[in-house]
């Protein structure tokens, strides 16, 4: 069950009704704010998507969704919020703007994260003048109410204990939290994907291969092996008997060869742009937005509940944080009640139900060392 | 059922081996060359994970496996093989001389692929005095008896014909081949892996991320959702209703941030390996190398299984193709008595069998345009 007692969301958009929808399909309440008009309509589309997907991973039925109430202002929005999360546009001034809003308004013990995809927690907290210490990236990826991960990232003023009550917040709406050991623009899963985007332009641009070839050729190969072990993991065992160390010594030399176009960045004019929208049209095979959308979500969890039975029935990777994650859904469905009780709780970790899925390791000590100084 | 009739495999490495098992388990009878003296151990223990993987996907029997024989030469392996595939060290110098007796021995009409992940065809059948014009580049991922993708290019002395006839021939044993227009080193598939590598390399050496915590990023995340989309279609999807254009207006100009640190490589000593080699020994919580392997294929058996029930119940991408693939298995182990009529058939392109699976989208005609001279 989860710890969050009432959230806000801040910004609306793709990333932040992806929240919402999480946070409501948790049972959990949540108030938004977003001044665009049609942000309700644009919610709902989502929740629509996200009910008709955790449909599929709960046949027994979901959770009583929690209440969802639009906000005139932040003030109103973060008023009596335990966890407030904000996925407004990425421009820092616009993110100070918002976070000076936030601070003034928010329970001094609310937590504060932001899904932005690069800009340093260093860099957005300095705008807040009450508590910027409870601020910390959460950096979710799309869509939000299926994928696990949230990386977690602390700036210069956050304290410690912000990045475990975090953690411990994530984990219980069903999240994989990582935390990021440095602070670094992008952080990690952005620059892992940054590197790959760019090279993708340069193959696109120079005619190697369309954006279909190329899809097909990530997502018949590296992409399989990539939903279920990482780089590394893949890497140690395609070295064989003889490990890592083997592995390394072939391959390592290969990143002298002039193998990357990465050195530079393609010229990102509206002939590129053309050729790859075009391309991208072709592609989608007449298949709406909204088609492909449903299809990706089927193929998620379809991936997470195989996931979920494998490594002897214990799941792994995703897949037993799936299982823990609709087991937990599932006795919240079953006992309605037992919401009122969890809301007389303090925000304090939940040690029982919040700790995040052991998937395969054996259980270890958490090992992640920040060196945070205290604001 | 396999256009091929009788396959030669050069070099029983990882890759090799990869192959061999492919071709027995499709019931096609395998000659191999390799000088290792272990060879017959390692070739082994492949066929023999590989043999787990497949009774999964066909709980009703394997076919017939084809019959292995180990020759004491090049000569003697490919003297009668329809195809070719050679396996060995990624050096030019090796190729050449592999290739010169390849060339020297085998049928006039056979194909020859080579599995190099990187280097150039025409750079390879320069050497190939008889017929230069057979040599395809046929790039496969790891475990290739179970990942589809093989990337097909062509060098300048490589005749259309050739890679048509390749691509039958790769698509007949349930392989996805994607012919990659333009021929540069490392293809399309290891560009993206090596800008990715790179990147990876350095966030471990920066002291951002362990490998696990870079794995468990990647896993819990994107890998999901390039098991089954690439990135330009997912990155179509997350533009929501306003598409391809959109998105590329939003996120085109981050290209130009200083968001990576691909510019440079890290320099390649023996802290970093030992750095990487130490924490892949913590991720791997005890787990063999051969338990890792047992593990990531019954994971990927999985997602491809879960994957062929989707898009209502036709299958979606790698899940379409391993839905036909089975399939065929399965036609195969029922019927042994037609392998010998196939056996009497030429090698040329059975159309029924041997065409790739149509996937989500309707059926086309191969767009594809090589722009290849005849040598």
């Amino acid at each position: 069950m989860s710890i969050i007692n009432k959230a806000a969301a801040i910004g609306g958009g793709v990333i932040g009704a992806g929240w919402v929808a999480r946070l409501l399909l948790n049972g959990i309440d949540v108030s938004i704010f977003d001044p665009d008009p049609e942000a309700s309509r644009k919610v709902g589309e989502v929740m629509k998507g996200a009910r008709r997907a955790y449909k599929q991973m709960l046949p027994g039925g979901l959770p009583k969704e929690g209440k969802l109430t639009f906000a005139k202002t932040i003030a109103e929005a973060v008023a009596d919020a335990d966890f407030i999360q904000e996925s407004v546009p990425e421009r820092l001034d616009l993110k100070h703007r918002v976070l000076v809003e936030i601070d003034a308004h928010a329970p001094a013990n609310a937590i504060v994260g932001s899904s932005t995809s690069g800009i340093k927690p260093t860099d957005m907290q300095v705008a807040m003048k009450k508590h910027p210490e409870r601020l910390v990236v959460g950096h979710p990826f799309n869509p939000v109410y299926l994928l696990p991960l949230v990386e977690i990232v602390g700036g210069e003023q956050t304290f410690p204990e912000a990045i475990e009550v975090a953690k411990e917040l994530y984990a219980s709406i069903g999240m994989k939290p990582v935390v990021v050991r440095k602070e670094i623009e992008a952080f990690v899963g952005d620059r892992l994907l940054e590197a790959a985007w760019r090279e993708a332009l340069w193959l696109v641009k120079d005619g190697i291969c369309t954006v279909e070839e190329l899809d097909d050729i990530m997502r018949y190969s590296f992409g399989l092996r990539w939903a279920q072990m990482g780089m590394f993991q893949v890497y140690r065992v395609a070295g064989g008997e003889a490990g890592m160390r083997h592995f390394m010594a072939q391959f390592g030399p290969c990143l002298k060869w002039p193998w990357t176009k990465l050195m530079d960045v393609p010229e990102f004019n509206d002939e590129l742009v053309d050729l790859i929208a075009t391309q991208s049209d072709e592609q989608a095979h007449g298949l709406s937005i909204r088609e492909l959308e449903r299809i990706r979500d089927d193929n998620l969890v379809a991936i997470m509940e195989a996931l979920s039975r494998q490594n002897k029935g214990k799941g792994w990777g995703a897949g037993a944080l799936h299982r823990d994650y609709t087991k937990q859904l599932a006795k919240l469905a079953a006992k309605p009640a037992d919401k009122a009780d969890n809301k007389a709780k303090t925000a304090k970790p939940a040690k029982k139900d919040a700790k995040p899925a052991k998937a395969e390791k054996p259980a270890k000590t958490d090992k992640a060392k920040k060196s945070k100084k205290k604001g």
